[in-house]
């Protein structure tokens, strides 16, 4: 059994929590939060141990993995500290805000030889990693054409916007990533992007100088072209759809839903029901999935599907397309 | 230019009319209906003349095709007068209600070597003729299951009911025939229906001894089951399905609509629009396309898809669904 | 915590024993199966203790639940002992191929007045499951037509066949017990059946006196037809769809896949992967979500889905059909 | 009836002829092609009389309408003589590949009042006009999002290409017209493009300086996003799709093929044949529909759905997006 310490019980944190608790190879065994009456909640549910201290897992010589599921902002310490015990370490994205503090704890946390697995949990969803290896196979030819669409069910509430980093850094990064996840060893060499709000959700996304809806476009060394379509409000669940499109064919990895209902009736034919809500729900799977990659990476079997420089390019990616966004041109990346 | 007598000028006339002017094979010389105001609407529609008496018609040796749309009951007496002028026949479903007449007509008319077409026009629907190739093709393996949807949007009027001869004779006839097209060698050996009428509908079907709903199961003599699943009311639209199912797979011919239009919003995702009405729409293509063979059927080069046997064969199921309704039991055919 | 104890281990059982143990509610204290080396698997993989004599679960006090999934031959006996021990009982179904065992048994138990659930996993099927609450509040109007598909992708080996008890008591079952569930309180009054074998499985099929294909048609006391189409081959997975059909729409419950990809290229368009394999993957969900029943059914909080007397009424269907079946005539059910 | 003389007979003048051939409203009264033999064919296939000058057209007082289906770079010229011979005029896209031309042609014709229909045929899809109606009548609430799929099967051969005025102009203007269709009085105000050529194709449309596949990116004044993602090759038929996303929900207009079929087997399931293979077949019933449109202009009842404006337009938005794939940067449009 791999004992765990996860750092962090908010909404993803609990999720997490759950999925460790039921995962044959894990053992929950210390749970902390700085609220450390949410912490609580999981002695009851999954029989574990609160840590007032979270340096109580660090020196814990029994724990193997310091799973960090907190905050941003908190991310990049943890990281540098669970190294430095020379724990396998799960982070949750996006490492940092802040580029030039991932660039100093990739220098310092290199002498250490870390194992680091980041959560793109995209990665391991099934429909999306189908793709990944169609295209890696040549089933589609040669990749032309990568076309994202992600849609939240609605916009987050103030208090989490005004800290999460803007739609490119929080939401789009996930985009990033995937798209970084099929070109492999073709990187992305110019970048484009565009935004909106025309909706009455406007006011809140100004008062963030954030936004609701964006289109990035950015173009592989190679000459691939991929279209990131997104939107932070969406009436009919979390729209989630993958095209690949390459000179033999194309791919896409559909919507899911909680039933494949189909209702006919005077109003039209074939309804089916709203999509899986949000994430959560959505990626139910791919976050069980990658779970299995990490216990891998403990052993040092296996690598994991992202690792801390996928963390860091997918910043650099978004870190561009704002910067495109303000110049209304290309950004080009080294 | 193929020159065509057109017999009946009703819903099914007018549409038969319609493509017979546009077809570039086809001369619409003459329109004879009973009702002669009726008649009279071809004048201006299809630059067409209107004859009081069929037998201009049959009488004028320019006229390679008699063309019978009108009331069933007419069917049989115009197709001996046609085989007697050796015309070229096409006839509308069903050829008689009553079999004796239909046998006898067929000795008559046996001496005259006759060309005819039944209009069982879903033998020329592309998608269901797809499914006959890939029968023949052995592209689904042995041949096991067949399955046919039928519902037909609105109940018809009483004063259509009370003569159309009742569920199987009127309706059903159509997929005890496009059984019989897929089956090819194999004929129909067991029949087994059963019925019901519990809508609001029930009074108008029981005052005419006719049934709402219906299921048939058939057995070929290979061992073919089919299932027929019928209803003269449907809120979305003309529902025609087939399913095809073999030991190497499974083939559908799916419903058809206007556009491919999928609404989602707050009730749901995908939402089609409601099926092409009824037969006229649905299988307009179907309708056009069996003209082709007419014109072969004219200069001999071609057989239709159904001729006057199938149009026998199809009223013997109908009689067998019939009396095994009554009897509660399987009705052999020999 | 609920402890159950779970008799018979083979593929079901270890399925069942997984459930059991992953689920918040239940402790899997014991495992039982006469195959002891079996059982002994169960120790590593859910931390449980195996018993070689099965009584050792009855007699303890602390079991609060037997969990039967052994052979069909052996569960009615343990119910008979389960009941007098008082404990709440899950049973697989069928219940026995028997009817007398059945109907003796229901007298014996009556008096211990046993909380028992049948495990009839379809009627917990999220989507088979949203068209009977669909019924209910007559999202459909009237109810008139129900019509299920069930392939299996390949037939079982001649072992289990020879002593499975046909087609209709081993597998079609859960199609009669599907229906019985939307019917409510409308009783079955006639059923018919027929089948077929003509593939290259027939052999093996009639050297147990079984079929390969199945078509069961019944019909309601107020007037609602159901069609059942089964196969016990499918080539593209496991084929499990139901269609209702009412005076005000139609739902079906589609099939599912793994993920929710589409290919288009030169053979054609947005093709998916085969449907989920078998009944372990496609029913995955609804085998979890009847344990929450089942922890309710201990507390005698809830009733489930199905009880003693579905597992006996979807008996008497399954002997009708093949008493129909032999006779080629409706079996009235009284 | 209202008489045509038709300009062109290539393959899209043929197409226009058989319809206008067919339509009850028309007669096909004069066939123009500078190729005389070319035009020859229309004799017996249309029953028409083909003119040598076509001058000739323009004088006969009896014809009412010139149908302008020749070469791009002919078409101005027609609408002038024709302007000034009042006639009413239907003229294929693009209206002329210099932007100078149409605005002095439109200057000169001015004082004729000509009534002038602009062969933009998607916006006669029934498919993608239910979206134009919705969309009006705010089914999804504002329109945030246009995305737009538009790969053609094939590329075209080197001769074609090397005057079609490169994939904006000839290709992409179709786009940019159904763009500025759904956005009514909302003036596109920015606009971005880039291109890609990665496969086998490169070669040729490197040699005239043209591209394989491009993604254009436009954003209107009151902030609509809107994406054309294109291709010049297509393994899977003609991919035509307009997506629609707003406030309240997201419409589809999905892609059109020759039947409902769908095919399950050891595969996978629900494979659907390729889609209509091109513009022809694909926008067929819109060609046939524009012609209705078109009766309507002569008797000036009705206007067209695109006029010469809208050829105009959508010529300064293939424009602006070429310069912005050269400057690498957003193109504004006052």
């Amino acid at each position: 059994m791999i004992n765990v310490a996860l750092f962090g019980f908010g909404r993803i944190g609990q999720m997490h929590g759950e999925n460790l608790f039921k995962h044959p190879k894990f053992n929950l065994k210390y749970v902390y939060d700085k609220d450390i009456k949410l912490a609580k909640k999981a002695i009851s549910k999954f029989k574990t141990t609160v840590i007032k201290n979270y340096k109580t897992a660090l020196k814990d010589k029994e724990i193997h993995v310091i799973f960090i599921a907190s905050s941003t902002a908190t991310h990049i310490n943890f990281i540098r500290e669970a190294a430095a015990y020379k724990k396998t370490i799960f982070c949750e994205k996006p490492l940092d805000l802040d580029l030039n503090k991932i660039i100093s704890c990739k220098k310092y946390i290199k002498k250490f030889s870390p194992r680091i697995q980041i959560g793109f949990n995209r990665r391991y969803d099934p429909g999306h990693y189908f793709l990944k290896n169609a295209i890696d196979k040549k089933k589609i030819g040669i990749l032309q054409k990568i076309i994202i669409t992600c849609r939240d069910p609605a916009p987050p509430p103030y208090s989490y916007l005004k800290t999460a980093g803007g739609i490119f850094k929080d939401m789009i990064i996930h985009d990033f990533d995937l798209i970084r996840f099929y070109l492999k060893n073709d990187p992305i060499s110019e970048v484009f992007a565009t935004t909106s709000d025309l909706s009455e959700h406007a006011k809140l996304f100004k008062s963030v100088k954030d936004f609701e809806i964006a289109t990035v476009v950015l173009k592989s060394k190679k000459g691939v072209l991929c279209t990131i379509n997104n939107a932070r409000h969406c009436t009919y669940g979390h729209d989630q759809r993958v095209e690949v499109f390459g000179t033999k064919g194309m791919l896409i990895s559909n919507n899911k839903r909680d039933t494949e209902i189909e209702l006919s009736n005077s109003n039209g034919s074939n309804l089916k029901t709203k999509l899986l809500n949000f994430f959560i729900e959505r990626y139910k799977e791919a976050y069980y999935l990658q779970l299995h990659d990490l216990a891998g990476l403990v052993t040092k079997k296996k690598k994991p599907r992202a690792d801390f420089n996928d963390g860091h390019q997918a910043l650099i990616l978004a870190i561009a397309a704002a910067k495109s966004l303000k110049l209304k041109k290309i950004v080009k990346i080294n």
